[in-house]
């Protein structure tokens, strides 16, 4: 029986309970398993207890923390600093620490500076989120076929890093190793700038005095472009605040970017905007007939670090071959 | 019997025939019609046939313009131009010409240009529209629920707008009269700025080394802030060429607006950036929560221009009141 603990009962951490305690035991890569779960939001925890996502709601984070084999910290990135701090003493001998954090350089330094040596870090990302957030918006599925990155501490055990691996497979997501300064300036690109040019949309265009019958005329476009503007503010400016540096740079590439188009415009330049244009729909074309292909099976995750190794499991556990694991 | 002859049946103009064709006739506004197509390319009037969005294929603008009470001209912005010069002496004394481009204040200077005084010309842009374009991917219920702008030339006569406003409310759209000047400034912020964010994230993430990877990471917010780029390259090009003005406006306060974000972030000032993403959370979430009821019938509309005048039809129609006339 492996012992589960989950810090952070919002929408990642309660959304990651449901999906661990819903896959069948006799196939489950984690074998059986125990969830406790807590939140210094006693109100969050007992909601999640109520939607079936742990077994047990714990009190403190000395309960929570008591024979943890896996400890997940699903709080905001801004917090992990605090409670790594908090539960570097708690934390028991060997025990296996992982995060789902949005930054991954951040947090990794982090991790290294105030957990202790006795245990084993893997930095985590899983790749799927909702506007929503929250124990009540919590879902089972939102990890299936989801990308979960995965950044192992250089002095982890590979039994570990195996162990995490195993539970993001256990809950339906595609297994990906990244460099974590890499992981930041990537996912700064395809998460964190559609983030701030859904908000700047909304603000640039609510701002002025003609918004009222603006907004009247906003249809589906306007829709679907801010949809991500919807999502916690706190969260959002918290990722910001962690991957600066990667922030700025696409902050630059888009500026520079939206000015030629501006000069294209102001110097009636209408081939360099219908190449630009051109060149953006088949770029995102080509993305989206590519990426359905990869699911587990279809190989394209060949090139992504996965390697051939059979890793004995931590605490004495025969891990069952995953049903999808990828080559 | 009314006859409508559409000019251009793309995804707009097949759209609009299928949903015209489609309404009882009983309670229709237009009452009894005839609807004629035609083409430059014969294959998509053919396809536009094949779908019964028409009654009849024309072969040539004269074909097509015979025996016309009401012309929708429903070709890409930059082509409005060559029609209305081509059709000019080919419309019968009398006749309502409206079109269904993205911007109206170009269009209504071509109109008056370019058409004889002895026509009728209200300008309309059905805010409605998908990525795909052309006769294959059009939908009856495209305009359903959707805003229609009208922007009626200074010398149309009232009967002529009732007759485009008649058309817009038997496709099920909602008729929003407005200024040319304003429409486009308007639409510029909600429509054309959210295609040229989309177009343009694609373009900054792809261009780089990177893409092969961070395409892999790309999830669903990805995919729907950049919904758009997948739309027609030359269509938002002429879109953005004849709304230069309005563009460049809202492409200045963007860029405004994310070099205060980048400096913000520089200096760590979370708060201001913890602000914007707040408001623009709410904006977006009231402006979901009251678009939903702007519906027939529910009063939104009573300050947008709609006239208490009971219009006597053209051609000597008795106009049946239209089942969900907005007062």
């Amino acid at each position: 029986m492996l012992q589960i603990t989950i810090i952070g009962m919002g929408l990642i951490g309660t959304s990651l309970g449901m999906a661990l305690r819903s896959a069948d035991e006799r196939n489950a890569p984690l074998g059986s398993i125990t969830l406790v779960g807590y939140d210094k939001n006693r109100r969050a925890a007992s909601d999640a207890r109520g939607r079936l996502a742990i077994d047990r709601v714990a009190h403190s984070l000395e309960e929570a923390l008591q024979g943890a084999q896996l400890v997940v910290v699903a709080v905001p990135v801004q917090s992990i600093h605090e409670i790594f701090t908090e539960i570097g003493a708690l934390l028991p001998h060997g025990a296996v620490v992982t995060d789902v954090a949005s930054t991954k350089a951040q947090v990794m330094e982090w991790a290294s500076q105030l957990l202790p040596t006795t245990v084993n870090f893997v930095g985590g990302h899983p790749m799927a989120g909702k506007e929503q957030s929250g124990a009540a918006a919590a879902d089972p599925d939102l990890f299936k076929e989801a990308i979960y990155c995965l950044a192992p501490s250089p002095r982890a055990r590979p039994e570990a890093v195996g162990l995490v691996e195993a539970m993001a497979q256990q809950v339906g997501a595609k297994i990906y190793y990244i460099d974590p300064i890499e992981h930041d300036g990537y996912v700064a690109g395809v998460s964190h700038l559609p983030f701030l040019l859904a908000a700047a949309l909304v603000e640039v265009t609510s701002r002025g005095a003609g918004w009222k019958e603006m907004s009247v005329l906003a249809a589906s476009g306007f829709h679907d472009v801010t949809r991500l503007a919807s999502g916690d503010p706190e969260m959002h400016r918290d990722i910001c605040m962690t991957n600066g540096a990667a922030m700025i740079r696409w902050i630059d590439e888009t500026v520079g970017l939206l000015l030629d188009v501006r000069d294209q415009i102001a110097a009636n330049q209408s081939n360099e905007i219908g190449e630009l244009f051109a060149r953006a729909r088949e770029v995102r074309e080509e993305w989206l007939t590519t990426r359905p292909r990869m699911r587990p099976g279809e190989d394209a995750f060949g090139q992504t670090g996965w390697s051939e190794v059979e890793r004995p499991n931590l605490f004495g556990l025969r891990r069952r071959p995953p049903r999808d694991r990828r080559r």
